[in-house]
């Protein structure tokens, strides 16, 4: 879809520098950008791309514009204002109400006249599917559960019974919502399953990535608040809740009965213990593993990065006796031998 | 599903205080709880919340009953108890047998009457259902693979050709049985995929969570024992063997050709190299790397809990150098330096 | 499929010490095998079982071929000349070309004759299926997306809108391939999601594992060269490329952004941080966390071993002073307290 300048500017509150006549009708990177192409800078690493451009125009912020050689959108937040005109330039297709003669409704679904069923999809009884949202190809939503407007299962997305889904929600391939949450009890011979007689409530505008799990509360529900973002292949565990605005990175998990605060951010591969209350505002870097509660805001890690094998051996095999050189260098001070699990001087 | 708590305690062995003909219908939280709800205190953590409950009776342990306000019914195991007893309460809905007209079913497969077969399910030739077992929407059962009776393949499952499962099993939605595991053999201009001749074994009342994956066997077969419960998103790779009632929480890696004892638990993340042997009852706590046999049941440990960020790339950037601060140690008690690679100073 | 020993010594290149009329059909481990099975030596853990092995004959190298009490097949490269062999002995079963009367084909999609579209799948407009390529049961290719020939998608695979794949690509059940990549920009309210207009672009001869998640470019493509091999559950991002003949084992997750070198070798549970460079022949251990870009070929490590979880914890509590412990050293050493965040000393 081809928008000019002046008309971007204007919707999105920003400067311009330049002919509001020009025409963009896509977007791309500055450095594979040709005419026509609609190009950000947000990042100060990619400044060097900016002086050879060939895009017709870039978004940035006022601090760039003057090296920019092309016209230039100024915008206090580049990244948000181009995802934005992104959307504009390439919009999602529009959902086209109905249902594929393939897909099994069973009675007593409601379906949006506006809602797309696919083909191959199941919608079990007592579910309801609303206005203009998408069920994709080869889904399963079970019995009882219900999904707002204007969402977007992608394609093989499983539903399981009752949970329930607010608007605007992105659900990618493969996502499984309100399967069992993992309560297995201990006994003589083995485990007990524990029922899980919850379900999952999703609020409105929440993305789920491919493949990623959120289960069903044990009792009670497993809640995730409006906003929240979730990357693929995360593990949500049972009676967990997540704030608003949280962002998940690929492989997280968070362990049963935890809540997490609002506008945390969560990254690779990081991992929360069970029972734990995480603060609003609270960072993890990729890698982190959370065993205790979280109650000051600000950034954490853990996680040791790569050094090359053979040194890290070396090291690695030091930290098993650590605690043990550590009690060296108090001897070595003067202060004596600590008892074992003492470790008061720290 | 209404009970009397005199039936409760006689069908699991419970000492009853309180009057035996109280009704409960559901279970609830301690502190959600309604007059109608049976609930539990399994976790000394929770017993703050004993004294308000409303629930109709509590399933708890002797020592805690005096402070219950409510019936208690006193088991040795509660939350083995309360489990059983929501089995009761929040029955399974029974499975009714059929097919549904959208499901595939091939010639020469066999389906027990009493197991049902729904929509959109594609069963291969030359498999088998056992009685009473679901096979959920959209699940995919190839060419030769047998399930046994009373299990749950809750929507979305794949079997691979050939895999065998028990009875009682409870597979959720997007699990994968009997993908070719991961044989690439190096070679000069790439890698030669190996053959994957072998399959995946199933014992009886093994659970699997939400998009796990077992790999089948490269020769030989992938086992897993009775009992085990394995949660979400996890590998388990071609030729492992699982014991029985051992225990994977979500996210956990188990490489090729390793042997995992009886009883034994893995926390969240944790990993097992490749050709190890771990012995009955050892147990791992989240995020643990196992690059070793264990051969001595215990609890065993890596992973570093996270610090404020600032603190903990400091003390990593120590451990960099860490070898070099034990040699520096070394030297200060008059050692003299220890030779690279040396650690006998430990 | 039987097969004479001369014939497989031919035709792969190998000398042959036994009689050439020996007929084998299967393969098997050495200390499985019985009569009329090919085994193989390839890791000298295993030459215990060889002078007991019941096997016709085993391929191995010329080293080993004197302890062989049966037909020998002596090879350079054991463990690929078996993977060669192994596929004689065990073909894959022949694709046979047509469409499932319950898969639905769009209008405007391409299906080669000889292509085979199973059961319960879903082509949309556009679609391209190549000669001989298997569309597992429950698969779904959706608009504009490309598959080469001779690729097996073996069941319930995901293949997003417009993503190109090559010939002779294997992927397992579950996986998931363009997918939107995680862009979410942030704003005051929360994030604004960035359209994810790229595509990903796979090679020739792809493996991709069960329940795999390979995300779409946010802006240009997503790139996995030819001779990749990933295993389960891996997270490819957005925006990232894999050169050729690099493998990841299972769990793997590669941020977005990020080159990543041919040849390369990734042990499970390995994380990449995104925007990074990582030079052809890097190898990254089990659980390797990269963080900064490697530029030089070698082996990367990091991710500390399971220890006893009592011992673990006493040296885990002093790494989380080893900053202030070095600090100790250096004073005992003489060179006075350096600054806090200095670590000029290492």
């Amino acid at each position: 879809m081809a928008v000019r300048l002046a008309e971007l500017a204007v919707r999105f509150g920003c400067e311009l520098s330049g002919d509001p006549e020009t025409l963009v009708d896509r977007v791309a990177a500055l450095q594979e950008a040709e005419p026509g192409s609609l190009s950000f800078l947000a990042n100060p690493k990619y400044l060097r791309h900016l002086a050879a451009t060939r895009a017709s125009a870039v978004v940035l912020d006022a601090a760039s514009a003057a090296a920019c050689p092309t016209a230039a959108l100024i915008a206090r937040n580049p990244y948000a204002t181009y995802a934005r005109m992104a959307q504009v330039l390439h919009p999602e297709p529009a959902v086209e109400g109905g249902r594929h003669p393939s897909a099994v409704i069973e009675a007593g679904a409601e379906v949006a006249p506006s809602a797309c069923v696919s083909a191959g999809c199941f919608v079990g009884a007592g579910a309801r599917i609303g206005a203009r949202t998408l069920v994709g190809p080869g889904s399963v939503v079970l019995a009882g559960a219900s999904v707002g407007a204007d969402c977007r299962l992608v394609a093989r997305v499983t539903l399981c019974h009752g949970v329930r889904l607010g608007d605007r929600c992105i659900l990618a391939p493969g996502t499984v919502i309100g399967a069992d949450g993992f309560g297995q009890a201990p006994d003589r011979d083995g485990y007990v399953k524990v029922p899980q007689v919850g379900t999952v409530v999703i609020g409105n505008d929440v993305d789920i990535g491919a493949n990623t799990t959120v289960d069903r509360g044990a009792i009670g529900d497993t809640v995730i608040e409006d906003g929240v973002k979730i990357d693929n292949l995360c593990q949500v565990a049972h009676n967990v809740r997540i704030g608003a605005h949280t962002v998940l990175a690929a492989l997280v998990g968070i362990s049963g009965s935890t809540t997490v605060g609002r506008r945390c951010l969560f990254g690779g591969q990081a991992g929360v213990a069970g029972h734990l209350e995480i603060c609003d505002d609270a960072v993890f870097t990729g890698r982190a593993m959370v065993t205790h509660s979280v109650r000051k805001p600000g950034v954490y890690s853990s996680g040791l990065s790569v050094d090359e094998a053979r040194r890290f051996r070396r090291n690695a095999a030091r930290f098993r006796a650590l605690d043990e050189l550590a009690r060296r260098v108090r001897r070595l001070e003067g202060g004596g031998a600590t008892p074992p699990g003492d470790n008061s001087d720290e």
